[in-house]
């Protein structure tokens, strides 16, 4: 069939609106109507070309939510009609690490959608005959794609598309990694470094489990009012701190954050993300995602008084679990996706989207079909 | 009262035995008379000078046991005549750490404690008149020593001081890591860096915990048998190995370490014991002491793909809770501690344990009075 997308041709240069063809689901696979779609960092990462595991020619996007269209044989758990949130952290319940309650990272197709394929290794678009590769296994960037079924989550019907697409990505990933990685109890005192998507999202996680105390670092002081709104109880400007932030973030949460969270992709902060930690217990959770090559370090006394490193990848979200409850808690208002989308284009601006983004004009836009 | 200790004068040089003055016990505070002390790592480690909250003149050593002779005022937990260690961690159950059930790490002491003081802030040992300090609280290298109520464990009276003053800290150090700290589940996976007596205590942890597989990583191939003796599985030489060790040893467990454990001090060797763990799930808990000022690094990207970076001091081990439950498990023949317990000087020859431990010869020795 005919669809339209944009497509990266190659690192570096805008997408194109294109016509390109999709070949229906093969077994275990569904065809979905993209009607919605986030722009993310990640994808202007992989096409500026920084990201050394970006593939071209190739359909990016992966923070969607459509309709089920069709199925291939064997596929049981959606059916057409059914509406979706793509996966690209998928979720087969079948592999080692579905099967180990610590890790949301199944790998059961981890092989063949790092390299832009189907789990049968081949694509599903092409154009002019020449295949046109997947990416995140998502590949959001169509008004039709082709999903294995262990990527889809499937959720209410009543919530809209050019919400709850946010939730495929920026929401989980932040809101996750409070509730899923971090597991913050009520009453702890949190640092969020960097109040951009992310960092609203953690705010907001934070404020759902009953944080006390939700201090919000940016050198960016018009990001205080939003993140305000969002929960956070106060706001430290680094540029604004006579000495030492770490110093600093120790005295305001009277010994040391209980969880920091990083939410900028910057090794610096990542460092002062855990050093505010409180001794004995402190937790920090990394999100952001470094340049290629670069690297963190500590003292190890650090760790051994008590502090811990961690990560966090897609929130700790198990995707067909844990996302269809995140589009309830959005449609029951125990959080706030409205005000981070910003801005809504249709595909054919899609480019606008990354400026946008690019000039620190938008939380989030969403594209519509 | 006269007092037989080894008296450090100035760091890089012998203890001298002398006999010294000792004041009996304040409220809160009791005598006891120790009946033998492990050398440990530490106490050489401030001995040279290169520990930089290192002080002097003192009575090092904290890993003893002995015998109440005399209680102060308050006193209700301990009685003269009870068996105890001494406890360079106290445990006062009442302070902010305390009672937080993530950390053993109790504060109630830490400011005196590190200035070689007593909790009213002055010092219970003296010579022609001019104060010694205390070292970690313990001060362990004298036949009577003045401890906080809090900083002692009472044990049982049937375990023999010359084996049992070794929980003081070595064997609480490594078993506890692996109880405390990383809570290893039965059927994991464990690596261990470094044979010496910490990683052979964690060994025999891992072991009594029903661990699956035990892979010990030594440059020394004469550590062998011994950590087989403990429960090691797997003898890995860095020296043997062709190219890269973690890459060896992630093929070796077959997708890497569940838990990994950092027995040595050395920052190279801690960055390895992160990366060698597995995808998902993985914990690297560092447990020996780097250099001043000695950093760790890694990729960021090994914590965003699931692996944690922690640390364990006393084994996380809560020491007037646990300790006596080691004491037990040492009486039950749930875990070897005479084999660990090379050499056994008289307190006029602990000089001579400081050398044992320096050239390699011994595991631990014990100095008794």
């Amino acid at each position: 069939m005919d669809v339209r997308a944009a497509v990266a041709h190659q690192a570096g240069q805008p997408l194109t609106i294109e016509t390109v063809q999709l070949d229906g689901p093969r077994a275990g696979e569904v065809l979905v109507e993209i009607k919605a779609t986030g722009v993310c960092h990640t994808d202007a990462y992989t096409l500026s070309g920084r990201d050394p595991e970006g593939l071209f020619p190739a359909i990016l996007g992966h923070e969607g939510a459509g309709v089920v269209v069709e199925v291939g044989a064997g596929v049981t758990s959606v059916k057409p009609g059914d509406h979706v949130i793509p996966l690209y952290t998928p979720e087969c319940r079948q592999c080692e690490y579905c099967l180990n309650p610590k890790t949301n990272l199944c790998q059961a197709i981890r092989p063949t959608q790092g390299k832009g394929l189907m789990p049968d290794g081949t694509s599903r678009f092409s154009l002019g005959g020449q295949p046109i590769l997947h990416y995140m296994g998502t590949s959001t960037f169509a008004n039709f794609t082709v999903l294995p079924e262990i990527a889809v989550a499937k959720v209410r019907e009543d919530a809209p598309f050019d919400k709850i697409c946010y939730i495929g990505c920026g929401v989980t990933t932040g809101i996750g990694a409070v509730i899923y990685t971090a597991k913050v109890e009520p009453g702890s005192k949190v640092v969020v470094f960097g109040l951009g998507g992310i960092g609203l999202n953690v705010i907001q996680g934070a404020r759902m489990v009953g944080a006390d105390m939700i201090v919000g670092v940016d050198v960016n002081p018009s990001k205080k009012a939003m993140a305000e709104k969002f929960g956070m109880t106060h706001f430290v400007n680094p540029k604004e701190v006579g000495g030492d932030l770490v110093n600093y973030l120790v005295d305001l949460t009277k010994g040391g954050a209980d969880y920091a969270f990083e939410c900028v992709g910057n090794v610096t902060l990542m460092r002062q993300a855990l050093e505010c930690c409180h001794k004995g217990w402190g937790e920090c959770i990394i999100i952001g995602v470094a340049g290629a090559g670069e690297e963190i370090a500590t003292r190890p006394f650090q760790l051994v008084t008590g502090r811990s490193w961690r990560g966090s990848a897609f929130g700790g979200a198990r995707g067909r679990t844990d996302v269809p409850k995140i589009v309830d808690w959005y449609m029951e208002g125990k959080i706030n996706i409205d005000d981070l989308i910003t801005h809504v284009l249709p595909l054919e601006k899609i480019n606008d989207a990354f400026e946008l983004m690019h000039e620190g004009h938008s939380i989030r836009t969403v594209v519509t079909f």
